[in-house]
């Protein structure tokens, strides 16, 4: 199987599409990330990427709190809208009729609307030069009682989406199942 | 709509299954992460989450030099095995038949059946509690040529998958289309 090189590229899949809760300037703003991953488990922290001329950007260098708000496939339309337009110009909280709300941290808007909610505080902020990795402790979680199961999460009920590109930029559902986690890999065992 | 309190979690979806590649006591090893995120565009950077104790923790200090490589959905069994065993015991890339190729960089072995493989240089590492987080510089992208349309990858061909967790611990592939990103959520534009 041949290999092309294609030269320093940021290229995996999937990613997810986020969104980002601040203050700026006292006022809630939204704004949609793909660029974030788990960063730590005891104690939980969360990693986001974000441009340093972003509005979002000010807002978490201004409070030093946020939250991270995981959209449905219902929300794809707002989650869209939060990824183009920015909050130096419009009131997207307004736009997307989101009910904001809020835990513990000051600073941190939470969206109703969207299923889990994360309250995070500023651990580190790393320049890496076009963007802030911002790693935020998660505090609080919050989730809506509809998309429990048993007392847990379902994500058959949360219905998070994936972001995706090459050759297009698109949402994405989750699709079927093709294995379960540690358990699919076992019969590899048998050529150790 | 009602909100549970779950308390500090790591609770995002979609996150990704990568396979990193390093060299430990120099001969090639494969761990699955799923605590994984681009990082920054300029120079392009990826981070991942890794527990101090991991054998690969182990070979990124040992050479500050690692690779990404995102499995296709028929790799689905040798990904959850990577993830399922350590180094330490097993010579995974002989168990899971892995076809190892180099490109620039000592120290970060790739695999020829993945068809996206980034080679990466230690950034920085951050020691956040139980996990590390290594932030890698990525310096090159290889991409099977059989995952390329015009030239470009084309995510249809290179049919990633999803790490999925609660109610249960799966592997989800890429589900339908749910919109164009920078488009579909250009209709609030008549609210602003």
């Amino acid at each position: 199987m041949g290999k092309t090189l294609l030269g320093p590229q940021t290229l995996i899949y999937p990613m997810p599409t986020l969104l980002v809760g601040t203050h700026v300037d006292d006022k809630p703003n939204f704004m949609t990330v793909a660029w974030s991953g788990i960063a730590n488990a005891e104690p939980p922290m969360i990693s986001i990427a974000i441009r340093h001329n972003r509005y979002t950007h000010k807002g978490i260098c201004q409070n030093l709190t946020f939250s991270i708000n995981v959209p449905s496939t219902d929300l794809v339309k707002e989650t869209d809208y939060c990824g183009s337009v920015s909050g130096s110009k419009v009131n997207k909280a307004e736009v997307c009729r989101f009910k904001v709300f809020y835990g513990k941290l000051n600073g941190a808007p939470l969206i109703e609307q969207c299923p889990i909610n994360l309250e995070c505080k500023v651990v580190h902020i790393l320049d890496l030069g076009s963007h802030s990795l911002v790693i935020g402790g998660i505090e609080e979680t919050h989730l809506s009682d509809a998309c429990l199961t048993d007392g847990k999460p379902d994500v058959n009920k949360i219905r998070p989406f994936i972001y995706t590109r090459t050759p297009s930029q698109e949402y994405v559902a989750f699709g079927q199942v093709i294995g379960k986690a540690y358990s699919i890999g076992k019969e590899l065992r048998a050529r150790e």
